[in-house]
């Protein structure tokens, strides 16, 4: 695959929009053409009312190896790896914000900035086979952003021994966890995803619209506040006309009928 | 059971003051009526100072189902919906804030703000049938304010997959994730709240209120904060007598006598 | 043993620096004079540049059983208390701002401000055999300063049971719910905290201290000021000697050769 072909590919069907990663011959590092191109469509996907969920998959044996460390050492100046890492979360912080669900597709190895890029998904499913490590450490680079994303889906204590050890957890331990939700066997793995994907889509477009965003800026509030912005954030979707059809369906025992699909 | 039957029933033994969810009918769904009786007695328990503890039980086959949908399509206004919800905060905000324990006694479903209810309480017991959802999403309607409780009891991953999907877990699975301490056999439910409640009425009741209210607000506050709240709430509690009878029993290795029962 | 006896034992071995609780005869208790002599060792640590983690173990069949009962007794005095307290976050506090990890080595029980120490570490390794409570309640004296850090170690339904009913949990319990990481057998302690500490020193000494207090403080910060924190922190650690080597090492598939040991 040369240098010419677009890092990231966008496939979309039935309300799913799936993004892959596809540089699988660099194990989908997080190149500087590759943050940009997430950047771009992610930035895209926020003004698509057509998308229901969006799906992060990857090309290959790997999911993604994290940073491009390659790149990283040809460019040996801090201003590079300020605005590196601030590129980095312009692609992680915008999938949290992004008013739709992010699902995390996942096989082979998801390390460092891969790691994080699969904290960083409201939901993860994974292969059986697949294993997660935030590694950098073994580089003599502790994995300080990829810990951000890491700490808010994992206990403390968790967190700090794949930091500091740089060692790798099987699938069923990132459940265990929280890292992801679901595992699936190795050739299951788009059912797996499907699974996910479908019970989204079943459901109204608005409803799950008002959702993600309200439960990302909540976990960040204060009880009472938190409760205030909820409270307001639910009266506003009882006005649209699918929460009406949905409780009218649900009293009267038929499936709903949704406007905003 | 007619709508003059008061929709909760509150029973006082021993220190411990149950209230019973009584419309089974309707599968205690939290009505303007149930959320009022609820807040009234919360108000009452506030200031009742021969409580020790509170057990929020049900009536029939279901712990609670959540908003009344009848009565909110039965409202179709933003401000209903606004006081609506408001008045929920009041009700699952006090539980939080008041200082003696609530313990869940869940059998059957509990759904969107029925989950929020045991999501609310301090602990919380389940029979080994009970199955727990945010269900709101299936009937166009993102369960926001059950989001705020659930997502500060099980991590961030499994609560967004409950909210997006609205399918249950079971009891089993709600302990194993945080949102539940023990689960019992569906005909042993009494005998392990009673273990609870029986552990707790054994404590110094100056003790234990004094521990609800700094755990719950030392939750929100920066490290160091919480570590001088924290220590002033311990030094005070070294003062009450409970305390030099509790260290000087078990100095002595015999069984404490309370003054503060 | 006599009082003349220093309470804390230093030993410093390949990098590692042990301290030793050595109060047997009074289950290692946090008395005056063992908290000055953690307070005082913890400030030298932080400024020692030839440590790379440090090791909290106790002398004889328990960890640590907490405050020293019997002196709290002999002082009835609120603002002797309001030190005493204060003293005790002086202690728990710095192993959190430490700039190297810090493990607990855990037999026997770890209660109260004992299984505090244990919640306050980076990381945590018990035996087999070893039960942690925050017993205080029993005694009409709840947990408080020990429940800021327990229950920022477990989930609040768990730390609120663990600090209502005084019970104990034993060491697969505490692993499960994320107060400890690992659980060896009685007789293999020592092994499995040395596959930590060995792991950790074969690391480049400054990622571990850009990591450890980096990632202690992105825990209190939003989203947003955590990714820019943690960005500065790791072009910073981008700059430094060891991650050039460690990322050319990685690259030529060579072992690294770290300046910073």
């Amino acid at each position: 695959m040369s240098d010419s072909t677009p890092p990231l590919r966008r496939r979309d069907e039935g309300g799913v929009a799936t993004l892959t990663l596809s540089r699988p011959e660099s194990f989908n590092a997080l190149s500087e053409a590759m943050l940009v191109a997430l950047k771009e469509e992610l930035g895209r996907l926020a003004n698509d009312g057509s998308v229901r969920c969006v799906v992060i998959a990857a090309e290959g044996r790997a999911f993604c190896a994290g940073h491009d460390l390659k790149q990283m050492r040809a460019n040996p100046d801090k201003a590079y790896y300020q605005e590196l890492f601030a590129r980095c979360g312009r692609v992680m912080q915008p999938i949290v914000e992004l008013p739709i669900p992010v699902i995390a597709r996942v096989q082979g190895i998801a390390t460092a900035a891969g790691c994080q890029l699969v904290a960083s998904c409201d939901l993860a499913v994974a292969a059986r086979s697949a294993r997660f490590a935030v590694s950098g450490i073994n580089a003599g680079l502790f994995c300080s952003t990829p810990a951000v994303a890491l700490s808010r889906n994992v206990s403390r204590k968790r967190a700090m021994e794949l930091l500091l050890t740089g060692e790798f957890i099987d699938a069923e331990t990132a459940r265990d966890w929280g890292l992801i939700n679901r595992v699936a066997e190795d050739d299951a793995l788009d059912d797996a995803v499907a699974a996910l994907t479908d019970s989204i889509c079943a459901k109204s477009a608005v409803a799950v619209r008002t959702g993600k965003g309200m439960f990302q800026r909540q976990l960040q509030m204060p009880l009472d506040e938190a409760y205030a912005f909820a409270g307001e954030v639910m009266a506003c979707n009882m006005m649209a006309e699918d929460a009406g059809e949905g409780i009218d369906a649900f009293i009267e025992k038929r499936p709903p009928q949704w406007r905003h699909r």
